[in-house]
């Protein structure tokens, strides 16, 4: 375990969980959706904004801010907090995802990987030890273990080789881990869609101790049900006592299955990406803000939620905003989506805590199926 | 006059007038900077912000509104100040600026101005009667009456003609202003830079009696000087007891130099199109902030300012988020650039009350010129 993070669970429903992270920075209730700030900023969201819509944890992108600003300037400014003014807990992923699926020309060695920046063709080097200085620079409360993404094509034997190099890079990190009472790491479980793969994964990563512990390598074209057993079959055999993180996922459908089958903590693109195409989450299902029956719509895009683009706008202003490209349309919709992904997590926790999580679960599904 | 708007001229330092214009929704003291929301939005910022950076009055394109979403969308709403969510005063222009500025293959005649859409090519006609319903349906507090704008390289005998119609114009204007308890109306003196033919415009509105004055046609490529030179020679001749808008200007410069000269009210893009650009003024003046020299600076824009932008972020962060495209930057520098006109015109009100405002404008004229 480390001193940087407790993690303490509260209550379970089935096999839904609710606890309570607690780090250095503040307490983070669980189930947690994180909103995803790749470059030091949650999409045309302000801090002050993520706060009032009471996000109690972000994400950084270690690949992104590496290549830019760079670690080190970062680390100038005193850490991410300081440099983006957040105060709250901020979980950094190891920039292993990004270099695979945005770094060019990548070489795969026992060592890391090589590869050319997607901004400038430059080159690099990134391995277990600095994916870990990285985000020692970065200063961020949970860093990740970097690992090997393989493709979703990938076969058995080219899976259960890289699961095996993820774990040895794992040993690695927490070879090159320093700050022991400031900073967490949580080890990350691959192994594809391959059951048995996928419990070899973790019972190495187990038997290395992390604080947490993530399910990567999902969501990357699968049809949701794989996912879903992938889960399924894993969680039971994940320890009780660590917060479990399932990486970019995913949709509100997504967010209550996993949940029910014990997943903890969530991040993803999704809220901020859709709400910049005019998709935004509501009570009773989506809604596309562009579609020209809005036009004249006086109502509120929820008339339940109490975001400030609820509480102020009408659907057809927002529609408006969008069809003319304003830059207040992004804010305002990015807001909303980011609200309602963090209140369906309270309100998964609410239900968890008072053992009527399948009525919500149902509820959820009846409107986004 | 109207009934709604009264003006009381408090104090003037030389030319320079302090003043308040009282509306039914809100008092605005003068001088004053009117950010503009040419489509229902001042670009990258909230209602709430606008209200935080302590404006008072912000201003509506009609040429745009007009074409989208539309003016009778807008009426349906309640008006403009219910559609974008804005409580305070809204002063619209008439259109006849955008007209013959962006739309396509314009036919002037006694009527109005026949012209296509710079949208999508379809044909419209504005005159004056139009002009005056689309600014009731936007329920704007401030009117402006339906000019011709001139181009700036016109030879006298066109600008003398243009500025008769313009009158002609006003007066239809006058004719179809209905809502005067509601809405005041300002006539638009034209002229060019032609002093006997801005004093004959002048002289012909004055006679029609509004509640309000602009100075149109200005800050259209001409030198400063010039301008500067045209309003110094009307300003003396205008009544002392309405209101005086320099319309579309300017640099911090344009307006102490503008209010030295006796004028109370402005606007422009500036403030809000340079921060998109990344050109934030100062107390010490302009500032790059796509500069390199930016890139670790760990000091805020204006360590003199009381923006959130400047509370909160350092320039080394603004620079990455106008390096990375994100919108948050577009979102601080225009919130910082705001905050910066609006504080300078505060600032040039106070010196006014108290006496001291040739020290402000030279201060200003040393920073900037």
């Amino acid at each position: 375990m480390s001193d940087a993070l407790q993690f303490h669970l509260e209550h379970t429903c089935g096999q839904a969980r609710a606890g309570m992270i607690t780090t250095r920075r503040g307490s983070i209730p669980t189930p947690v959706f994180m909103p995803v700030g790749t470059q030091a900023t949650v999409k045309a969201l302000s801090p002050l904004e993520l706060e009032e819509a009471g996000a109690s944890i972000i994400l950084g992108n270690t690949y992104h801010l590496y290549l830019r600003p760079g670690h080190e300037l970062i680390r100038r400014f005193g850490g991410l907090h300081r440099f983006m003014a957040w105060d709250r807990p901020i979980l950094t992923d190891s920039g292993g995802f990004q270099v695979f699926s945005l770094g060019d020309l990548r070489t795969i060695s026992e060592e890391g990987v090589e590869f050319r920046s997607h901004l400038d063709g430059s080159r690099h080097f990134i391995g277990p030890e600095q994916a870990m200085d990285i985000q020692e620079a970065l200063g961020s409360d949970i860093m990740m273990a970097f690992d090997e993404c393989p493709p979703s094509t990938a076969d058995y034997q080219y899976v259960q080789r890289s699961l095996q190099l993820t774990t040895r890079w794992a040993e690695r990190c927490l070879q090159a881990w320093r700050q022991r009472d400031r900073q967490a790491l949580f080890g990350i479980i691959q192994g594809g869609l391959y059951q048995d793969l996928r419990l070899q994964s973790l019972t190495q990563l187990m038997e290395l101790d992390f604080p947490g512990y993530a399910i990567g390598g999902l969501s990357v074209g699968e049809p949701p049900c794989q996912m879903y057993e992938v889960i399924e079959n894993l969680a039971p055999h994940m320890p009780a006592d660590r917060p479990r993180y399932l990486m970019g996922v995913g949709t509100p459908v997504d967010l209550v299955e996993a949940v029910a089958r014990g997943v903890d903590m969530f991040d993803c693109v999704m809220p901020t990406r859709n709400a910049r195409n005019g998709t935004l989450f509501t009570s009773t299902g989506k809604l596309n803000i562009k579609n020209a029956r809005y036009a004249d719509d006086h109502e509120p895009v929820d008339a339940r939620c109490e975001c400030y683009t609820c509480r102020t706008f009408s659907r057809g202003y927002l529609r408006h905003l969008y069809r003319t490209g304003e830059i207040l349309g992004l804010r305002l919709n990015s807001l909303h989506n980011i609200h309602y992904y963090i209140n369906l997590m309270q309100q998964i926790r609410g239900a968890i805590l008072e053992n009527r999580f399948d009525v919500l679960r149902d509820s959820v599904l009846d409107i986004y199926k």
